[in-house]
């Protein structure tokens, strides 16, 4: 069996890692500015947990494998230009956009987008960090460092924010998730629902978008696509070619993980469909410590990071799976007891979506 | 966070330290023989994942740890002649037996025990290797290795061999998974099923007993009991002080599994009842290269643990779980066709069993 090396060795790496072990793969997660140069062979593979990584020897001596996966396409989905080009080549719907240019000004931007435009780094935004908004009213400039390094997007009024994740294999079968329904607030990721049959007949348009993507480019592997809805039409907000945090149910709520999906593409094992049971909710830790007491709620799994707790910090999730959607609210009902205050928008919004269907 | 350190590096290590993740757990499995010494902190935790090991630097050096847990229960279960004791002492029914001495002679036994007598080792045997029956009709001597070394037992008639799988924490705290159905061949399980509603009503019966085993020790973490149903009474066969393979399925059943269930009890942190879902079957995987056709049947999760093939060697175990029985039987007829004859009269059990109910 080849070593499956994972550029990258945040928790996405380790939870590859955990993936790996009933599929006999050896995955290794490495940091980019780790010291000793691993000793890769000439049959093992080379995948990524992040969008982006520092140019360092050991991320130019992973990246320069035979068996790098998606070699070429991690460069045009990095850089928002090219992957907003990318979609719209492919006539996929995205946000209307510009480039910000040295010589662009907020009128130009006003003009062609409207009165409200969201600047965003060409490259290594994460968690909303690396936005800027322009709103015309305001009557703001664009910052000077934003000047020749960002896009200009339009405001879309969107009803709520969809991804949807998907695998693709070397001989170009695809295997989709549910479309899983996002909670974002501040930019980052709170709480993710699936499935939601209210959103089920978007489904289908949904799979050809980023069936259209992965074909087009020849990704092997998961890549997730975070869309807007906009009434019954479905707009990519963005794309990431790797497991994504909207994802994470999977652990708990599909017969194959997200991650094991992942490692079955990359390594050559046949991709499965993935057989999602019952109702998933997915409530992201972000700078809380952990409690124990989330180990007892039932229907619940908490995956703890092990990392230290800063304020803002994605530190660890908790994945509730029931066939039963009132046990799942029972669990959550625990859970809000658990969690500090800033969580009550989280949870009544969960509660609201799980009774709306 | 305390490390784990596992006595032992076969699956069951390895699946310890896969569970250990989520819980932000260091698990460190660690082979009998290996060169050197782990570096063992004062609040580190030392389990076990096999119940016998030789005597080795490595052994004395975790079994000398103040942070090995249950250091004097594993010699007195390791042992057959202390174990049966124990349960004796305990007035847990087990089968009639006898210690084989220097001078024991198959006449005295066949006339304590009956005309059909099984000689166990009384230390170091596994997967029915161990064992040598003594039928009164063949006037068979005991042989003269087996003097003073095993224990002779009366042939149980039983109607089917069950085993149920518990965990108890410091605090005296205590989780069952239900009763699980296993079909033996040649001494060695081939396959096993849980739940199954027509032995429930055994449930509290097997409980009081597992728990009494447990209290009685002060055991901490996962125990396999293995019963024999003798009409509606059961009777201990034997005690594994470990993750046990009939608890595999745990991993696609349970909210809960047992590898997870021992890790929280041993670091102190909670238990949580299991939360069983749907039923679930495990075949294992004996003797037989992985097939890659396995990881497409739906609703089933292969677990290969990476070993060399040799016959009769435990290479890996199939796990299917699915809320209804129908698509598990589907699901067992795929597999089927994917294995080879010697598994035949498993599948046969199995289906056999499912439409029992
Ligand atoms: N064009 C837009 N109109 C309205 N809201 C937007 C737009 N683009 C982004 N947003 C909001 O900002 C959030 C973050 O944007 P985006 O996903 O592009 O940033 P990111 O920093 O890359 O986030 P991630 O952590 O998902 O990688 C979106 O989920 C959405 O809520
Ligand atoms: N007293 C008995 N009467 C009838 N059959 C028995 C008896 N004891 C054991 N067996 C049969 O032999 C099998 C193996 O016995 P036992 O579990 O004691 O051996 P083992 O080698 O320790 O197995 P394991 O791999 O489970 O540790 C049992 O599962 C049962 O099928
Ligand atoms: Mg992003
Ligand atoms: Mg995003
Ligand atoms: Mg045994
Ligand atoms: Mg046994």
């Amino acid at each position: 069996m080849p070593t499956v090396w994972v550029l990258g060795a945040g928790q996405l790496g380790a939870m590859l890692k955990q993936a790996a072990y009933p599929l006999a793969l050896n995955v290794e997660p490495v940091e980019p500015d780790s010291e000793h140069l691993p000793d890769i062979a000439a049959q093992d593979i080379v995948t990524v947990e992040r969008e982006q990584w520092p140019d360092t020897p050991i991320t130019r001596h992973l990246s320069s494998q035979a068996g790098f996966i998606n070699a070429d396409i991690f460069g045009r989905i990095a850089d928002r230009f090219h992957q907003k080009t990318m979609l719209d080549d492919l006539a996929i719907s995205t946000a209307p956009w510009r480039v910000v240019n040295t010589d662009s000004t907020a009128q130009d931007m006003h003009t062609e987008l409207g009165p409200h435009v969201l600047l965003k780094r060409r490259e290594g935004g994460y968690d909303g960090k690396g936005q800027h908004w322009l709103h015309q009213s305001e009557g703001g400039a664009i910052p000077a460092d934003w000047l020749g390094t960002g896009i200009a997007e339009q405001k879309i009024p969107f009803d709520e924010e969809l991804s949807l994740v998907g695998a693709r294999d070397a001989d170009g079968n695809k295997v989709f998730y549910p479309l899983t329904l996002n909670l974002h607030v501040n930019g980052i990721l709170m709480a993710s629902i699936s499935p939601l049959s209210r959103v089920a007949h978007l489904q289908p348009q949904a799979e050809a978008m980023l069936g259209k993507i992965m074909d087009s480019t020849g990704y092997v592997g998961v890549m997730a696509m975070e869309c807007f809805r906009v009434g019954d039409a479905l707009m990519v907000n963005e794309l990431a070619p790797r497991v994504h945090n909207s994802g994470h149910w999977t652990q708990a709520g599909a017969c194959v993980s997200q991650f094991e999906m992942h490692l079955r593409a990359v390594s050559g094992l046949p991709l499965k469909a993935p057989d999602v049971r019952g109702q998933s909710v997915m409530i992201n830790v972000i700078g809380v410590e952990r409690d124990i007491r989330w180990l007892k709620v039932p229907a619940t799994q908490c995956y703890w990071y092990g990392k230290d707790v800063r304020p803002g910090r994605k530190l660890g999730h908790i994945n509730i799976n029931h066939p039963q959607t009132n046990v799942v609210q029972t669990a959550l009902n625990e859970l809000h007891e658990l969690l500090p205050a800033n969580y009550n928008d989280v949870f009544e919004w969960v509660e609201q979506e799980l009774n709306r269907t």
